[in-house]
């Protein structure tokens, strides 16, 4: 207490950073691919916050700007949700992808010669024959086979032909696009948006053009037939738009941590558009996108899903005023007795995402690692061949995955054609299904059981090849695909099981002779929930997804245990996420918060310099001069470095950052004359007695982080883990006995937590 | 770093505590009425974890006990999901409440002659007659003047009295139970609960005894007629059963930490329970209840939520194979205009919440500092006796408020003989309405109105009173029953003038000429939800909440914007919801997440030692005798002490507890001999040399914490916050440069910014 008066004698006001002095143009921002300092960008943040409030006073210009300022956090979101929805649901997923998609989708198979821009539905809107089986009645729509060969003989190899005509030529066009101008659109992008909301800077990956390429490309490549979905890069596209409407708010534009929070935002408003799914949506951005999310990002996040629901629901896209994409309705309830199948499903989920992860990252490791990664084109190509040619002949591979999930969802009705709905009772033109008697399967159903096992598998090898490929491609949509086929299989089977066996004792209670008992749809909707589960790892965002996807909130408990089941059959077998695995595959610094730190180490063990380095680079307070500086700065490669009071004692004063200093050296010399390079640098609030005859010495206070994160060096690293987690931080200093010993950056504890996992420490690439 | 062997040079394994010795017992345990110390708590149960761990493969008994130790977890939250519904709403809700309750309710109208335990609605089931209106119609059922008097005058009068005799009787009852039994089963639970989430002690609050109690008489509560609801005491229970079983765990039991994880989950299995409504009840958790909700007690609380619901299907209380308690089916579409009125309600739920905040702090706050507080059983007779009163004349408040609010939620329909829906048509014998044409109201809606209104104005001046008396009293209920009411008189008016005014430009576009399309129903939930709102301050949990309490998924938007609204309107009045406001009233040491610390002080200026104080009680490392130790223990108050190198130098070596060094010398005393005192307490590593004749010096290394958390002097307080809010601290050391200045303690910070609000930092009470 006795010489605590030393540099620490300043007014009250000051802080952090020296405020009574002018701000360096340039302190305080990053470089690409570094890693933010959330505890100093809050700070920031409720600095311009105050002097807004101390000056709002003094006019009505000011009060308003202090207005403006304290509502432009809802009004970004708002924006957000807003135009998300126009471009991303309207311009892209109804007029674009509901219609262009749709549309290109039927071009792979022909063309309406009434008016060559409708899709096959508005075609044949008056033929009322849109059913899946009656596909080719309708006068007005023309096969590629008819159109170019008439009648003839071939015309299934003509129309087969120009089905991967169109395929190939999509995906083509997408790849080519991405290539050549938004590297950055390709793939779901939600593995980058994680680490950027984690605290990382990728310039570019949230831009204009990326938001352009990708929306254009989607829809291409979901045109293209690829085994992939929309929704994933649709939370990509949503995060761009509120990247962009944030610089109309410098509040955002300029902080990295509340930009952040308008990104968490838009992540929950681009599910809920995706899905049509508000609540679902915050919970998604809650359990799997973001990386912070306090209760007010939580209200901003449910008022951005709030908009993006309402602009959803009075432009009305399916057409059923409700905003569900797959709305199902089930005349039964479900039985204590089914649970044993849904688990069964689980397990299923979490087995196959368990396998998918491990086969997909071998897969893309292979790609990052040999020369095959050079060829994006050709492997698109090649993929969208191969998806073609096989899609083709089995009507559940060539449809559209949405529609096929949608189709396996439904419930049989009277009304249902679909070769799904094939039963006994159904083919006598008795009317009284499901009410009625004979829920025995002809063999339409059993035909339809062996096309849709061949696209289970087809889906699962195809999806492993093309999640990664150089377009973008989401992942929800084939899994769900992946889990309703199982679901609708596992659904008929224990259906005709309970219909040849109603005397067993399981049965006997509740499954009456000839009643409907059982609902594949049913079984097919939880298979769905337990393979998204088994791939993500998400559990209640999942659950409440898919009930608001489908508006069965009676099925909680089924898909409440399905979910839970995939999940720990999945972390038995490794406890990463596909987005987590792709976030280590590309080495980006990505604290986990799920993982936790388990070993016993402690700090000294972690901090640089280990036992046989150089000393740590550290400038002393003031007497050093600038040359002397100038010099640690360029044999150094570190991004900060403490400033101690003396050699001798060691007592740390601060911190100061490489990319600060710079900036302030060229600062000083263009601005203050007589800085030379013997003139002395100090940290402190005075100057220190010199020489009559020296320079003008140089004042770096302004750049001093004054209260740097210290941690003893007897500190267990879980809690330091800790601590940089739930801080945010990006160095902290270790002392002894209150002397400076070392460092901890973000960096290093990633390598060694690399290492303690038995992994290649130097896979961590980035600061 | 040249001195950094001194105290430092212990093995790798030395962590926190030093484990190589034997544990002191009693060490690590907290008191009533105390903080506790998150880091710390965690350490210790990474510790045993590895401890555990570690033994695994050395026999299969340990193996298993690992696997026991790993499944634990699981383990408990399904013995609190179980059991808590077996209890609490097995026994309570059904057995007890849905039958206990009704009958005990029903007791204060009359009696049923064939089987004194029925009901009415049990009693006169053959009868068909069990609708409000026609509820004295049935043979069986006899009121209390025609069993006393026979059909003779005074019947209303003798009715009047027995209805008043029976409540005040519960009421006595209740208030006695818990006067002598369990003092802490009073209220709703959920601020003290919240409390003890955030970190503190109150030992019993969870107890077998507030269990018991609180179940017995929440009953007694709810059946004396006053304006108050189970669910809030019910999370309470859900708490107290989670408490309990963590007992049947030493990992959970011995950690306080870990324990607030299971009562995280418990709570939501509470609002699961108590509700129906899983997801909304973790929801609830994680955003009104929990303090720390990592993504593992996110899945726990869901897995909790999910047994319980199981639970409650299986059971099937409701009778409609639906979780749901007020399930609602409604036979329009909502319009664009009615978000409107939609907001309007939403204010009006702000205004509530907001006016009841202030009314009931200022009453309880009256409570707590007159004399009146002194005769608790007095003030719940007084309140129950105006309640039943005022209550009886008006059918709307006579009747049970669940059933009110069920009614108000319902839509007319045909068959729905209550008088809110004498509608013309129905009057007419119509049968055709809803689809039918005529919309006008008869005067039995006008008097129905005219009722509804002065039971909205009882009940708001009923629950300002009501909550906070002693006896168990939750807020949702009452809260929402005003809601419900406000909102159906707004349907009903929006309703009339749909129909007096269809040709409006407002109304012309979607309400055509007699058709319905208004559904007042829907308003009474929308106006719900606003209210609860306005009162909890809850949005995304609370939407999710009445969207599974009433399966209405369609009406989410309009859900959604009453809620926000009533949010915004509400923290324009004051942030604070209505528990935060009881926990501010409490004086408990409750640092919310919510509040955000706008101001410029630094971490010197909140520190003790102030300017004039005394300075502070430190301890050096190695050269204090005994007598001089227990001399500054018994000086001082404070809880810790810091430990220093020497009096000269005043750098840091650690932080030693009040409690554990007490523990320590009085354990030392017992079992080593040659402990005087003018014994050397020292806390390094090796003992200082001693003069040949000293007596055996006292280690006490083991009770050191090596790693405090120290800030320097210049940390702004921001900051400082932050840290203690996210990591959970209970103290941090302040520094300058190196040297020790002072401490400060979560105390410390409540009192500064009870000081910085101008409110009465002593209102502040534990540490």
């Amino acid at each position: 207490m006795s010489n605590g008066g030393g540099g620490g004698g300043a007014s009250s006001s000051t802080h952090l950073l020296d405020l009574l002095e002018e701000p360096i143009p340039g302190v305080g921002t990053y470089d690409d691919f570094h890693t933010i300092d959330w505890v100093r960008e809050k700070c920031k943040d409720r600095e311009r916050h105050r002097k807004i409030n101390s000056k709002k006073k003094e006019s009505a210009w000011e009060f308003t700007k202090s207005l403006y300022d304290a509502w432009s956090g809802w009004l970004v979101v708002t924006l957000t949700g807003l135009p998300i929805f126009f471009l991303a649901e309207t311009a892209l997923s109804l007029s674009l992808s509901h219609a262009a998609a749709d549309w290109l989708n039927d071009l792979k198979e022909g063309v309406c010669l009434s008016a060559m821009w409708f899709n096959h539905e508005q075609c044949c809107w008056d033929s009322n024959e849109t059913t899946f089986a009656e596909r080719d009645k309708c006068p007005q729509w023309k096969t590629w086979a008819e159109l170019i060969l008439g009648q003839g003989p071939g015309s299934y190899i003509m129309n087969y032909f120009m089905f991967t005509f169109w395929a190939l030529s999509f995906a083509f066009l997408a790849v080519s696009l991405v290539k050549v101008f938004a590297p950055y659109a390709c793939g779901s992008g939600i593995p980058e948006i994680k680490t950027i909301l984690s605290g990382f800077i990728i310039r570019g990956y949230l831009g204009k053009w990326t938001l352009m390429i990708k929306t254009i490309t989607l829809v291409l490549a979901v045109a293209s037939g690829l085994s992939l979905g929309k929704e994933g890069p649709l939370v990509h596209v949503a995060c761009c738009c509120g990247n962009i409407f944030s610089y109309l708010f410098p509040k955002y534009s300029k902080n990295e941590a509340k930009k952040r929070e308008v990104l968490s935002a838009a992540s929950a408003a681009g599910v809920s558009v995706a899905f049509g799914a508000p609540i679902g949506g915050v919970l998604f951005s809650l359990e799997e996108v973001s990386y912070y999310f306090p209760l007010k990002t939580l209200w901003r996040s449910f008022f951005a899903a709030l908009v993006a629901a309402f602009v959803l629901r009075s432009i009305n896209p399916f057409g059923n005023s409700r905003l569900v994409l797959f709305y199902v309705e089930y005349h039964t309830p479900w039985y204590l007795f089914e649970l044993f199948p849904f688990i069964l499903l689980g397990v299923f989920g979490g087995l196959w995402g368990a396998f998918f992860i491990r086969a997909n990252i071998a897969w893309c490791r292979r790609r990052k690692s040999t020369r095959f990664g050079k060829y994006p084109v050709l492997e698109v190509i090649t993929v969208a061949a191969i998806t073609a040619i096989v899609a083709f002949p089995n009507p559940y591979t060539r449809q559209n995955t949405s529609e096929l999930i949608k189709e396996l969802f439904t419930d049989c009705g009277p009304l249902e054609s679909s070769q799904l709905c094939q039963y006994r009772s159904q083919m006598n033109g008795s009317q009284a299904y499901p009410a009625g008697s004979d829920a025995a399967a002809t063999p339409g159903v059993y035909s339809a059981m062996w096309q849709l096992s061949l696209a289970l598998i087809f889906k699962i090898i195809m999806t492993i090849f093309t999640f990664g490929l150089k377009v973008p491609s989401g992942l929800f949509i084939p899994s769900m695909a992946i889990g309703a086929i199982a679901g609708r299989i596992v659904g008929i089977a224990v259906e005709q099981l309970a219909y040849y066996h109603h005397d067993w004792f399981l049965f006997r209670e509740w499954c009456e002779v000839g009643a409907d008992c059982i609902t594949p749809g049913l079984y097919a909707m939880v298979g769905a929930a337990a393979c998204l589960g088994g791939v993500t790892r998400m559990t209640v965002s999942l659950v409440v997804i898919v009930f608001e996807l489908t508006g069965g909130l009676e099925y909680i408990v089924p898909l409440m245990a399905a979910v839970m089941t995939s999940k720990w059959v999945g972390d038995a077998f490794g406890r990463e996420g596909i987005y987590e695995a792709h976030i280590r595959l590309n080495g980006y610094p990505f604290l986990d918060a799920k993982e936790e730190f388990t070993h016993t180490t402690l700090a000294r063990e972690v901090m640089r310099p280990r036992r046989n380095d150089l000393p740590l680079a550290v400038l002393t307070q003031d007497d050093m001069t600038l040359a002397e500086l100038q010099n640690i700065i360029s044999q150094t490669s570190c991004n900060g470095f403490p400033v101690i009071v003396s050699k001798e004692s060691q007592r740390l004063v601060g911190f100061a950052l490489r990319r600060d200093i710079t900036i302030a050296i060229e600062n000083a010399r263009r601005k203050q004359e007589g800085i030379m390079l013997n003139s002395r640098v100090y940290f402190t609030q005075h100057a220190p007695t010199l020489p009559a005859d020296s320079p003008r010495p140089l004042k770096l206070r302004s750049i001093l982080d004054m209260s740097p994160f210290t941690v003893t060096d007897h500190t267990p690293m879980e809690i330091v883990v800790d601590i940089f987690r739930k801080l945010g931080l990006r160095q902290c200093l270790v002392t002894h006995n209150g002397r400076l010993l070392g460092i901890i950056t973000k960096k290093d504890i990633l390598r060694h937590m690399a290492q303690m996992a038995n992994q290649d420490p130097e896979s961590i690439m980035f600061n």
